[in-house]
């Protein structure tokens, strides 16, 4: 059976290892730099029992560590006290970077709290400012370019995979590295579906992405006045639809929140590069009979970028020290 | 029949009155303060179809006029170019507030689009400085307390609404003119039920905060660091607890999105206030058997709050044009 099938599977730990050195050098140099010397810190809020959370949680705080982070996880016993506990790590100048592991009341009021942490800080990129930059392609906040804008961590991640993985090509001019490509995404949230779609459509490729109820495809938005990724809808999601197109992509990227829901090993094109980045196994076992590359999980690489984001906010606020000064 | 009936019913109209003529001198003087003496412009976007938003902006652009403000309505046929569109009116100086008619996408996307309209313009009082402003008692944007934040437009309203009914008593200090009251409010959303019951809690009032699963009791926190409600979960929304909560209301109010929902009657105490903020009729006929005073709808009074808060966002905006120059 097994030498049939042709497809490899690349694990995401080792995506992850190529930005380890990168990262423990910049924390190094950030310790030296500090008069007392201390390790970035890094404050986790954990207000709920989703295990997948609790996981997120166990790896942050384990990749930190060995990558010589500081790393504090708070427990919230009472969701009440969440937003408090933010602002009161938002003051405090011990703290370098935060995190919610959400949902926590799995409502617009996570929305909320979302926006409660301070944009300094906000390591996972959930901020206002910084999504509105992202669908924007606008990659500094001040007019000089000195300080960067930040890209939610699990979109970034899969970009980060997909160069990996060299779909992106570097014989390209940088922004139109994914020229030609097609890439079906299943899953618009806020928080990784909708901003993915935009990065890579940025980046030149074509997007169709699958919600429960439609498919719209996006390309970038070259007639339009801002710089902007363009969107249009295809359609419901029915099958015949969904099929055409992921037997379209030469990529296909799977985040669906359910233990239940499978992708159907046909429609992917023999070849096509898959990803799943839900915390539960969207693919059937028979993905590497028509998957090349197939990459099962995508959570290690979002802490490499957590991480990196968390840098650039250190770096950010340090030059921002250096301009008052 | 009617005899029996004690309640009297009073209309939203009657209490939007009372803010006409402070409305309509301001914005004279707001015309005759300006070289080109434009009148305001408010520009509204509609990128849906609901009765409800297509009801409201019409109530809006006829209370606009009626009052001398300008009013604009600007179809979005295709929803992917309304934050495009909204941009603009942040950058044009001759738009002096935005409001969006949401739902327009009916998902986390409508938050994001919240955040795009400027700070500067948002008559609705829904960014997210606003929100956190109101959920922390804060009432200015500066230290030297010159610009006012803005609250969000609905529950401003009921405030006023319940200002006008007298269950605010004016014989108690400011902040306090709800103490010993009991509300219930049956809505949690982002949008009214809960930054209601924030404000009534911060006013001196008890909230019963009732959503489709649980019932939280709203109070003053004072034992906290900041000075924010504090929040408790009572437990499911059961019809045991519901009619505990309910019958121990001095004001009920209603704003459930549905046509086919009805409040139980039975569950009013004898002489409560009871107001219906949702564009259905949440209430049955025989409210007035129980109901001392009853308020049918809200929109008319939440119009002008939307128009008063237009009035602070011109006013700061020229207060911050003094202090650069």
């Amino acid at each position: 059976m097994s030498s049939t099938v042709a497809g490899r599977t690349i694990l995401a730990s080792t995506i992850a290892k190529c930005y380890n050195q990168e990262i423990e050098e910049k924390v190094k140099e950030i310790i030296q730099r500090r008069e007392n010397h201390a390790a970035p810190l890094l404050v986790g809020f954990l207000a709920n029992d989703d295990p997948a959370a609790e996981s997120y949680a166990k790896w942050t705080e384990k990749t930190c560590k060995s990558m010589g982070f500081n790393y504090e996880l708070r427990r919230i016993a009472n969701k009440d006290f969440l937003e408090e506990s933010i602002i009161e790590a938002n003051r405090d100048d011990a703290v370098d970077g935060i995190m919610v592991y959400f949902p926590v009341f799995g409502n617009a009021q996570d929305q909320y709290l979302q926006q409660v942490v301070s944009m300094e800080k906000d390591v996972e990129g959930l901020n206002h400012v910084y999504y509105q930059n992202m669908y924007h392609n606008i990659r500094y906040l001040d007019e000089n370019k000195t300080l960067k804008s930040i890209l939610p961590c699990t979109p970034l991640a899969l970009v980060k995979i997909l160069e990996f993985l060299k779909v992106y090509n570097v014989l390209l001019p940088e922004g139109n590295r994914l020229y030609g490509k097609k890439v079906a995404v299943i899953n618009r949230s806020e928080i990784v579906g909708r901003p993915l779609a935009a990065l890579l459509a940025n980046d030149g490729a074509t997007v169709y992405s699958v919600d429960i109820d439609n498919i719209q495809k996006f390309t970038r938005g070259e007639g339009l006045k801002f710089s902007k990724h363009q969107v249009q809808d295809l359609g419901d999601n029915e099958p015949v639809l969904l099929e055409k197109v992921c037997k379209d992509a030469d990529v296909i990227i799977t985040g669906v929140p359910s233990p239940n829901y499978k992708f159907p090993t046909e429609y992917i094109k023999e070849g096509a590069v898959v990803i799943n980045f839900s915390f539960h196994k969207n693919l059937n076992d028979d993905v590497k009979e028509k998957a090349s590359l197939y990459v099962p999980s995508t959570g290690k690489v979002t802490i490499c970028m957590l991480l990196r984001n968390m840098l650039r906010l250190v770096e950010n606020r340090e030059k921002l020290k250096q301009q008052i000064l």
